[in-house]
């Protein structure tokens, strides 16, 4: 992955020219390039860890698994939010990690933690890295040193059990890998989150992830059935059976952690038949207002969809002017549906009759198949737009139906006041992609010139949203997690009271604190 | 509800002599008949409750909702296991609580655990009392006194939002008032347990219960979408949004915490629109091990029934015997549809060719009939049993698909091996009622003679089969919760980590430990 833009270095490109005048055109502003820094010319402090803590990380590891290099600690200096981008491309990558460490399974994991504790160094779990909220950033916590906790090497298939259709994966085991090893025995998760390419399964337990067809699939938390994870405190094992009443489930504590309570080493998971079929179908509404009812209709009906989206005006425009296309007005609508034969059919008529029935039109397969093509890589579009000095972000949140509209609308307008000024304006986009019975998603992209201080300026836009979201019943996150941007939003979130407990719990299993500092957790 | 059985009095009825003569007979025993004591002769210990102490708590709730008389002590002094029973029969109703308060709203819930924490008072929450694993039993913990929680003022329809198909009843509100208030909405629960008649929605979400329905409505937790709390150190309000990344959901640990954590005081629900159409069809299958496998086909299609059971052998004879009805040779199986019509039809089918294929053969919707008749009466005829000198009672697990023939023989041959002997045998029945993609639940009812010490004589049998459980992969209870009964095998059904982390939340929200003591939680 590379070091200061999201994903395959090969897979980089420029801005196309004639798209990057039309983005200066409409946010009204002149672009300045904003090209990285030669790696050669990134300082990094140097690493805290000395011989001593060196040997007996390495006695756990392996010394050849225990790299202080420079290559290896700028990789694990942060996410890849813009802001993350923004600095390393600016040459600042402080924090890093004092140390990388590779540890080959559950035991050595649970002995990293006991040692840290003991030395009082901080233990930052990665899997992907593909953190957009500052969860992976490696804060010392006042400790003595941070070591990144490398999961790649947690990368089995641990157990498949066919007949009740679960799989034991290890944390480290990113998703097409997962893909590849459950195809083995014809099944597969259906985890499709942006971040697919590169995300780990243990990483999507930690952050409550949720992927494209999660209206099908459920979110991560729901396909999860047992956890694995090691703590300062020994080993927490929770969940097998398909259901109990003993007690709070305590796996669900561990699920959205993010690496503060415990290191998920091991995921159970309901798996699935490969689909035989697949069928998709996009649809145009007169507006997005409209578009949204419709997915709640269909969301609360007994027969629904795999995966449902749908994009407002402004998302429908670009993403097919960007697709070199024209949209149709209005707004576009997404659906997918994945089974056997005869349930796609069953339930893609009984969506049609809905979809129609909502004020729908039937635009058929073909823009959905651009989508599917492409639904990876906005990511690497955002590095070509940064390169050309142009921010793009986004931020998510979800709301019960009845609050839905409103919420749209006040976050769509703290993020165009926020950012209209001098240095131009901003397009702000919004699209629903996970709908539940009682309520769904909304995930806004913005786009905006850099400006002369980008990240303040994008400082500015997300507290506006964010405070827009806690005034108008939405949560903070809806699928990236907390991490460090979205700490300042926890305390309303959750109450001091939930405060208490997430501390409780905390110093129960992690009482020197060593667990990602920094993230998470409110402050007393 | 009577004192010493299940409901209500006036549907109490003796034992048809035939059939108590056949009992008599399976059972190879000589029956002794077991009449409760009159209420007069029972003797509870004199309230704890002195008069400073009722004024606070006066102060509180108002002097007419503090009742410290022997009629409403007793009717708290436990809950509805078939040893409950047993005792207040033999006119044991010791320890009762040493008042019963009600109080009228979340703020006084509040306002009586703060003054219970100051005086060190335990406090017992009371929804419907059917709890049948000791989760009401008013014990002190150490404590100065004890007092009973009934939250049956608490019984309002807080709020509904049909567009987002979510309400918010009082803790308070039993099912059958819960529905009647939902149905004004065109709206309805689904939720279906045994002690439908009497539980209440407060009690479901401190329990994890599962209804009947579970297969299509789900299990209770799944259906709560925001919950409030009173705790001795505030309130704690959790959920709201559909879907959430914002850390891990605190709502989960107040889902089965049985009042030791927070009196549930609001429920936060997703309702669904009542069913246009209901279709029960009956199938029968050669034995329990093709029933089973139906089941799980069933559970794994992407095409589910509302509900799905399965009864063994001997659950399907005995079945149709107490029913003056001949069963049909094996296994049978009884499926619900719920939707519209059409949704009910293209399911409905998709089922019966799925059961067809798995070995089944259709008995017509007829038996199922007879089962919905009478779904809720089975406790009234575990009294007559109980008055004839007959003990009845059950016990449930889960486990994954792979693992529940194992689980069912070993739980099965333990119980019938922990009964057999001179006084006579046991009958031994089990259905599958709840049915998940990984796997399911399975329900045991015993049917023995009481023998000259019952609850010693239950005591052996029900140590036996928790064993078989703990040795063959199956959770402690599936639906009917810890409370004193299922609290020695907490330790080993969660670890020592897990009751680390479930002292320290309660040490955070009940630092004096007056919530529920001796329930759920293992001790160090």
């Amino acid at each position: 992955m590379s070091w200061f833009a999201w994903g395959d270095p090969a897979r980089a490109r420029a801005l196309d020219p004639g798209l990057r005048d039309l983005v200066s055109q409409v946010l009204r502003a002149p672009l300045a390039d904003l090209p990285p820094v030669p790696e050669e010319r990134v300082e990094l402090a140097p690493s805290r860890l000395d011989e001593r803590l060196r040997g007996l990380l390495a006695g756990v590891v392996g010394p050849g698994h225990v790299d202080d290099g420079d290559a290896a600690r700028l990789r694990r200096s942060g996410g890849k939010s813009t802001p993350d981008l923004l600095l390393r491309r600016a040459g600042r990558a402080d924090p890093a990690p004092d140390a990388v460490l590779y540890p080959a399974d559950h035991d050595q994991v649970q002995r990293v933690l006991e040692v840290c504790s003991a030395e009082r160094v901080a233990v930052v779990p990665f899997g992907g890295g593909t953190s957009v909220v500052g969860g992976v950033a490696p804060l010392r916590g006042g400790l003595r040193a941070v070591v990144c906790l490398d999961l790649r090497r947690l990368d089995r298939l641990v157990s498949v059990d066919t007949a009740s259709m679960t799989a034991v994966l290890g944390a480290g085991v990113r998703t097409p890998r997962a893909e590849a090893l459950l195809a083995e025995h014809g099944c597969t998760l259906g985890h499709l989150p942006q971040s697919y390419e590169y995300a780990s399964v243990g990483g999507y337990a930690a952050t409550r992830s949720s992927g494209q067809a999660s209206s099908g699939y459920g979110r991560f938390e729901d396909m999860v059935v047992s956890l694995r994870a090691a703590t300062p405190r020994g080993t927490l094992d929770t969940g097998g059976p398909p259901a109990s009443a003993a007690g709070p489930d305590l796996g669900r504590l561990l699920l959205g952690s993010e690496g503060t309570l415990g290191v998920i080493t091991e995921v159970g998971l309901r798996i699935r038949r490969r689909p035989e079929h697949v069928l998709d179908e996009a649809w145009s509404f007169p507006d997005f207002a409209t578009g949204v009812d419709a997915l709640r209709v269909l969301a609360q009906s007994g027969i629904r969809p795999t995966m449902a989206r749908v994009l407002d005006e402004a998302e429908t425009f670009v993403g097919a002017a960007v697709g070199g296309r024209e949209a149709a007005p209005g707004c576009q609508a997404v659906l997918g549906f994945e089974g056997t034969g005869a349930e796609v059919d069953v339930r893609a008529a009984a969506a049609r009759e809905a979809m129609a029935g909502a004020g729908g039109t039937p635009l058929g397969p073909e823009p959905v198949a651009h989508w599917r093509d492409n639904r990876f890589s906005a990511p690497y579009l955002r590095d070509s737009l940064l390169s050309a000095g142009v921010l793009a972000e986004t931020l998510e949140t979800a709301a019960p139906w009845s609050g839905l509209l409103p919420l749209y609308a006040a976050v769509s307008g703290a993020l165009t006041g926020a950012l209209e000024g001098e240095e131009g304006g901003a397009v702000v986009m919004c699209h629903v992609s996970h709908t539940y019975p009682t309520g769904a998603s909304l995930y806004f992209t913005v786009v905006t010139a850099a400006g002369a201080a980008p990240l303040e300026r994008w400082g500015r836009a997300k507290r506006a949203a964010s405070e827009a979201i806690a005034a108008n019943g939405g949560t903070i996150t809806h699928h990236h997690a907390v991490g460090t941007d979205h700490l300042p939003w926890m305390a309303a979130e959750i109450g001091p009271l939930g405060g208490e407990v997430l501390r409780a719990v905390k110093a129960a299993l992690d009482p020197v604190g060593v667990l990602n500092p920094g993230k998470l957790i409110p402050a007393p």
